[in-house]
């Protein structure tokens, strides 16, 4: 399978996720607009991949500057392109802070130096994250019991990310252990990432997948089909509380009626350490026609009003753990993650037996 | 607006739900089995308005007998035909019930009036269904404050019923009393009963509505978006356990988690007195191309596995009050829905001032 997001010397190029699973078709992007567009329209998506392509997008947008003067203002103007892409994802801030302290870092090299040095710390960014998430993997693996169901969102996978997955990583690794797993993948509505993506990734893999309708999650937790849920992140409050895909509350809520243990698998880069807790995030709402049509077919009434917002906030009290690249923490989460972020800054624990160090 | 269903003389014409909100065909049923595959194919649904399709069915079927002879064994197989149809909605058994009696009771009449008096009691059944949706909306519209927010599910109006609706009749007979109302209808996938139907429906009647995918409810109940919550019902157990469209049991646990009522709107024919509790009622598996695509387009990988079934089980517990055509009950559901069905079959209270008796 070709990299769901590859680099090219002056392009990056990206599987164009609206197309799929009916057509693999590849977009190419060659300065920052197009990566934004390609953000902005969901050509890419999900929280790690978004941030992977930025920063892509950043080094092409630098990559045509001819002339240092204005510099600054111009790195500012690609920075504040592609941050306005879409507001919830914090890894989309977290890749362009990183940029920014790159670009910082080498300004003073040279140009022609400088816009290498863009390069491979985008390129880096890119390697990390999918070390990160065989990290997360690792971890998460001996959370599920061989025989065991998961019930998972959306689309955590290679293509959320740089590769490997985040959510459907810790399945992955824990079918590469040789346990027996079912997965039951919601469709997860309006735009299908469950139904178009997930499937497409697993069934590729030969990894057995059922797909179900989002609203009958809770009916097979209650009959007893579902043993535990895992889903991503796209921005975790310091406390806990997280913003995810429309639709995760829910699986929360209805998780703990049901008490089934529901995890949150997320690289520490989605962790805003500057927020106390969820009430701040910004949950954006996309356009109605996502949800009144579908591929051009009206789905519902022309004009409806409709209310489309693209994620939700589960509290942090409905999650029993948070599963990251440096361990797997419970409650108290606040205490928990800070210590997380300290020991990945610092004093690692564990790496020898934990593979992408 | 011409009725979703109606008799002519020789067959039934139903508007063809399918097609909605792209078309209003209307469909022709001039047999028990054209009715039976109407009801198959979902051109026609709602639990109340099955039933009625199907009694109309019985009287097609009848008309067409010509000879006397084996009158009993071709009655029991145009009923077994039509029962056969779908197996969840309590209320085409009831219908059914309803029209083999009426054949044991008309049956020495001779062939010529037996028919006539088939057709009358079709007829009746439709006529008493219109009449207990309007007292069902006279009751429930009490619930719902002036200023209030409504979520409803699935298609409980005019289209699931006879007409006026369950559900959305409470909403109609709150509106009708000049209450400011807001209406949030979800989508119900994977046929989208809320976007099709309800949306439809909602806006001929310039009736203000908003269209929200089904997992989006969860977090508008969370942001105080919603002030309470009625759903239909297609099968009610004596304990009060109610079986009703998939996602029904998750809407009502996200609004006890949000502290909302939640109240299962439906005629007393919807109540199975035989079962104790909901555990034996038989949740209807359908087919999985119904979510695997969508008009012939796919929405996941071909030949991906999927599980859909048709509706879901909410425990009693979790419902807040019964809105029935003679009054609203709260628990013990188990001696408040006996205590209704003897009022509706004698002593009569309140009927001065509610409309339809």
């Amino acid at each position: 399978m070709k990299p769901s997001i590859e680099w090219k010397k002056d392009r990056v190029v990206m599987i164009d996720q609206r197309e799929l699973p009916e057509r693999e078709v590849y977009l190419e992007c060659r300065d920052e607009n197009e990566v934004a567009e390609a953000i902005e329209k969901m050509a890419i998506r999900g929280a790690p991949a978004i941030g992977v392509a930025a920063a892509y997008g950043v080094a092409l947008g630098l990559a045509r500057i001819q002339q240092p003067e204005n510099l600054d203002d111009e790195v500012e103007r690609i920075l504040g392109r592609l941050e306005k892409t879409r507001p919830t994802a914090r890894n989309l801030f977290w890749a362009m802070e990183r940029m920014n302290a790159a670009f910082r870092k080498y300004r003073t090299l040279g140009l022609a130096e400088l816009k290498k040095r863009m390069i491979s710390e985008a390129l880096r960014i890119e390697e990390e994250d999918i070390a990160t998430n065989r990290r997360i993997g690792f971890w998460g693996k001996s959370l599920i019991e061989d025989g065991q169901s998961v019930l998972t969102y959306c689309n955590t996978g290679s293509l959320a990310t740089a590769g490997y997955g985040t959510a459907l990583g810790i399945i992955r690794a824990a079918i590469e252990e040789g346990k027996k797993i079912e997965t039951y993948a919601c469709e997860t509505r309006p735009l299908l990432q469950g139904a178009r993506l997930t499937c497409w990734e697993l069934v590729r893999e030969k990894i057995p997948v059922t797909l179900v309708t989002d609203n009958a999650a809770g009916h097979l937790m209650r009959k007893g089909r579902i043993s535990l849920v895992i889903v991503g992140a796209d921005r975790i409050a310091r406390n806990g509380d997280t913003a995810n895909k429309i639709g995760t509350y829910s699986l929360a809520v209805l998780a703990r009626e049901n008490r089934l243990p529901f995890y949150v698998a997320a690289p520490l880069s989605t962790v805003d350490f500057s927020l106390a807790d969820g009430s701040a995030v910004c949950i954006e709402e996309r356009s109605p026609q996502e949800v009144r049509e579908l591929a051009g077919r009206p789905l519902s009434p022309a004009g409806v009003k409709v209310q489309n917002p693209a994620f939700d906030l589960t509290p942090a009290r409905s999650i029993s753990a948070f599963i990251t690249e440096e361990g797997i923490i419970g409650p108290p989460f606040g205490k928990n993650l800070k210590r997380l972020q300290k020991r990945k800054k610092g004093n690692p624990e564990n790496r020898d037996e934990c593979p992408g160090y």
